[in-house]
């Protein structure tokens, strides 16, 4: 396997990729997936203007597998269903993805026994499972490991900073045990706690990225994107930008403000975007879980490969280098990043065996039709529908306006009481009717 | 583990499962997934009454996680990625299927060189290695194994019934081999075709359901679903159903025309359907391969799970045992499925653990206005918005109006040239401009 | 004023109107509204194949100039204010209607004392007084004057044969005093109350038009379009057709329908068509009276002048010579019918000198991008936005079930009690709930 | 007559409001729709507070109706065709609205002139026949009558403030000799043009109101409504505010940001709104004309009567006292902002007699389905289907992104040339493409 690139196809990749892919010159079909140089580490990419891409979101997809359940969205799998866990791991490297993030997502103990969920396993278990797994498949490529914390319901139940900040190093031992390549911060909707998470993370000594799930609004006390990327970049993170909440280009779009942020404040930041892969041109400051589709009727929103490529440019564009994926990223979603910016990386990701530019495989199929579709102009330029006469284009968010503090936030171990399901549902119809 | 059934849950299970799941009485929430008793094969299955719960679409789930290829749809991956297939199976055995379907879909030497796809893996090397990964997990529960053929390029290219059963002969001689615990003629669309292929697998002695991807409007010579039916009965199917093309109602209501039809001719058979998880209300006699979406655009039009449990009670209504899945699939739909039919089946699939009926897991979100979406009625009343403004609800369907024997339908082993690109790209572009 | 047409125009029609309006030759900018023959009887121009274009829908345009109140629907206007009804008449000529219906729908004794509607002008004051406005305007024009009765409270009520043709019979007693130009029995969802209706009406010796408000489906009792054009031209109608609850192309669709009836029964007859002007793909039997936007909620769903275009050819092609329209057209949406028509009838109407053909006066606009649209191609294609984001684009009729002689239908003089409304309200409840 | 007002109403009109209209006092029914104090002027109406109803939008409905011409907007039918305007005039003053706006839009030699239109009827002649129309219905009421100039072709083509305020001199003579009781300077799209025209009508000694066609990015220079509004009252205009251009919540949300910006300013002012009847939530900075549909095919943008009681109720909360409508407003558009602040103004308009109360007079349907519509709750909830499942629901406006100044906004007497033509079809292609 050679790093060799094509200087024709860098020289012009434009006018390559217009081209069906059969007819690219045949040495672009062997373009071999990864580097032939050892591994850089994350910090060392970045610096060299290497692109990063990301995988997708684990919860969700595993959801759908079977694994993962929806309302507590706790990764215990990584003990329990390692395969599972592993195969998708593979299909994400497949697609492109340089970075495997341990599936550690919610993996701290007040979260692993929230709400009636009996501690059966403990935090550091599932941290040390992910590791490992995530490792595993890195190693069979060219993949980074990275291990990461998010936001607590310690915290929206207003416990200490030092409470708080204990949570985050207990699982940062995991990660330093096994030694992962970077850290991160990530799905945190207010700012201060993911300082407190950067503060911890930075002791290791090991490169920290910061992502916050907040839309152009800002955080859930309304701290603009700009102010909570200069704080985070203050609290030691290298890397800064969001993840989850928002469609791609919301996402983008915030992250372009924070990038401005840190430069008017003089400072010097990498950027990182991980958006969902739902359209989302209707939600508030709290994103997609104020949708009333939120989170068992989002599939008429989910993005198709054709909107990742304008994604994947869109990022690029805007000095983003870290870019993949959050929930409803699926493999194909990050192979069309990986598509998407083959020309800039050089090559095309193994998984593209199994598709060719802008579908070029359909070239192959039996109906003439459908051949008549394996080109960029027809798809770039779909507008596809929803075969749901009966249903919107947009909803209403259900806007609570709790925060951090509120009583209907503070979380407990026992199980949903009736009592605050009555409540609930009271309150639901409530503001349902005053929508 | 029991196959105890509670006598509460029978004698009134729509009042449970109306009921949030955290307030089941305990022991149906340890319900066990498989019976213990030794497994049935499928005629005495549905003999017995029982609902036999078909997996779900491998070659669009596969495509998506980057191992089939869109155009050809042919799976080599059985041989070269048996993790990815292996791992698919468990998911929906998990989900509650009793049937594994060998991933032989367009398993034939003529599909796999067609249109420059070297035959660098035959057929044969296919259709054993899926037998055995079928088999491997069927195991691991009590499923049942089933070998399959689907229409060829041959006879769209007007081949004599001589050559065109020969190759379901080769691809019989795997299954035979293998022992499968019986075979299904799927996706074919003209009836035909279908009753060759039941010809040639009634020469095994093991059981034949025939499956065709048509809807009301009847297969591509006009042949009505009710004479479709006959026909494959006359050819000895035991079970007749449709698959694939269409969304799971207009599926149902064909299979329903079906049943009319062999119950008017005095003849006897047990049914299946196996429809898309996309809504297609908009297409014509050749379903969703017409509309311009098919097949890299369809995202809006994914059935959520709730749509399923509507699919699966109907499917059951209309006399219907055989209920299973085709392109779109995923494990959380077919567990749908399962979890609509768990009163009558008398238990819920291990997915459930992961899941509860009606979204109940959702009360162990942190957020409060999600916890008050843990119930039937919400999500039974939903109408998810596409969040797509500038995209219609429904497409007009390319009507190209070819079938069999037309030139533009000729398949070849060379791959597709300049030439005949730029026919269709013309045809394209004069049947669009007429729509 | 002369009768000629420009030979250039009527051998190559198509031609010229893909031209700007300005670049037409400069003769047929002067073309006469009116031509210069004696105006014929409505039978003498059908057999002489020439086109008939009905006027629009009164009941509707005048509900929103504030003169008819939607519920009763009945036509006090034409005594109490001739200004507005005049005025309306004077639109609709000038927009090249050749028939001035009288306002006298629902013009009937005992509709208009129907449920707390003091009878304080009566059914032949306001005869009369239509007959005049209509004839007065006519007048002005070569238009004629018909005449008209619809469906009867009596008949909902199961009042007796002899009961609902003396309401007839003292309508026409003024339509033959006034002497109308011909008579229509209009807006009949049974067809066995039209049968009486053509009776009485024929009597006069006056040429009598049978329209029916029915859709494919057939009348409420179920007779199909067919079978109900024979029963109407077996008791004298000389032109059948249908009008009101369906869009334009359902419409002609049904018309088509009793073309066909009519031609199977070895029968003659002409043909008619004035339909909503409102979309209703959604619709069951009853039309748009079940949607839930009827009345007052319907706007979306109004026609652009350009989808008259497409239903006057569909309408001509069809073999149908007397188009017209019903509720929600606009003086507007006949003038588009009448340009559509123009090649054939040799002229444009009065009112195109504001118009010009497919919008050529957007020439004169002070934009550019707006005069960039005053060609046909721009609006033939064009996919209007609902700019509703919120709403769907489809319905679920409210489908009651109930028809003639059911008690929900019973008529009566007395205002609808407390008591009829309480019921009423709980029996949409139950209906939408069911939905 | 009496101006008495029922005590027990303004004390609790909502309770009120909330009964079937059958259910009302009788006496209410009966309310004067007119006052009978003799008339106030503008200024006098507003310092006390009270509600002054404007009319609705006059080239668009005279356009439907057959006697404006969609291009050059003009206003001759004052002149040819005197009935149809005064008809119109009348259907508002029976709406409800208290000013007669002289039909004068675009009346200016300049445009009466522009690219082709021959200067058949001068500005003067029509300028005199419009208020006399006015007028003459105005004394039917208690309606005031408005003398209007609107921005001028000469202004977009660079000519100078002296020649510009010469145009505005021109008509404000006619208003003066024909004594109107107000004056307003309406439909300016840059600020700048305004003031002049202010600074014109100033010198008449009558009341002044300006009114920008802008929405909250301000004018086409990006002059804020803040500052416009500020510059306009300094300018002499004692009521400010919006037209056109936007829906009426969008409307409503630029005249809120303009009284903020003259309040900040210590300055004081009336406020008056009078948007399009057509939703507009996808327009950018220029409005509706922008927009793909304009003007031929915005039918599925019409606004409900009861989106018009949101607007009246939102606009009157606001503080803006003087509310009207624009183009798309049709007589029952009015009616409905008339008959939301009732419980205000202590009277309805005479044409609620044919509408009650939130559709009251539905309870007089034959359909038992319809009657159970007849009531507040059933209307304000509706989400009207657009019919149209093939288009979308929002559209992407044309950014040309010309303002004053540019040669493409150049106007002249001539005909658009047919290389004009060509030139504005390329960009249009061109912009589109790039959409």
């Amino acid at each position: 396997m050679s790093g060799f690139t094509p200087p024709s196809l860098l020289s012009s990749p434009t006018l390559l990729f217009c081209l069906p892919f059969s007819l690219w010159p045949q040495k672009l079909h062997r373009w071999p997936q990864f580097r032939s140089q050892p591994a850089a580490g994350i910090l060392e990419r970045l610096n060299a203007g290497e692109i990063v891409i990301g995988d997708g979101g684990f919860v969700f997809a595993l959801e759908k597998r079977g694994y993962v359940k929806a309302g507590p969205w706790t990764p215990e799998a990584a003990v329990t269903h390692p395969e599972a866990v592993r195969q998708l791991h593979r299909e994400f490297l497949r697609a492109g993805a340089n970075v495997m993030q341990a599936f550690t997502f919610y993996a701290s103990d007040d979260k692993l026994e929230n709400r009636g969920q009996a501690l059966k396993i403990t935090g550091a278990q599932v941290n040390e499972a992910a590791c490992d797994l995530a490792r595993e498949v890195a190693n069979e490529g060219d993949g980074l490991v990275a291990g990461g914390v998010s936001q607590t319901p310690s915290y929206l139940s207003c416990k200490s900073e030092m409470e708080v900040k204990a949570i985050f190093k207990k699982q940062l031992d995991v990660f330093v045990k096994k030694n992962v390549d970077f850290l991160i911060a990530e799905y945190f909707e207010h700012v201060e706690e993911a300082e407190w998470a950067v503060q911890v993370l930075k002791t290791s000594g090991k490169p920290v990225a910061a992502s916050l799930c907040i839309g152009p609004e800002g955080d859930m006390h309304g701290v603009s994107p700009a102010e909570c990327a200069v704080r985070l970049v203050k609290a030691g993170a290298q890397i800064v930008g969001v993840n989850c909440h928002f469609d791609p280009l919301t996402c983008v779009k915030t992250v372009k403000m924070m990038k401005e942020g840190v430069e008017k404040a003089g400072l010097k930041a990498h950027y990182m975007v991980q958006p969902l892969a739902y359209h989302t041109p209707d939600c508030n400051c709290q994103g997609f879980i104020d949708l009333p589709e939120f989170p068992f009727a989002l599939e008429p929103r989910i993005l198709t490969r054709w909107d990742m490529h304008q994604y994947a440019r869109e990022a690029y564009n805007a000095g983003i280098l870290y870019i993949g994926g959050c929930c409803g990223y699926e493999p194909y979603h990050i192979r069309a990043v990986s598509e998407e910016l083959a020309p800039e990386r050089g090559f095309l990701p193994a998984a593209s065996e199994k598709h060719g530019m802008w579908g070029a495989g359909l070239e192959m199929h039996t109906k003439p039709w459908v051949r008549a579709r394996s080109r960029r102009e027809y798809w770039e330029n779909i507008r596809p529908a929803s075969g749901r006469p009966k249903c919107p284009s947009l909803s209403t968010p259900e806007s609570w306006g709790v925060t951090k503090g509120h009583s209907d936030l503070l979380q407990h171990k026992e199980a949903t009481s009736t009592q605050e399901m009555k409540h609930v549902l009271e309150k639901q119809k409530k503001v349902k009717s005053s929508a």
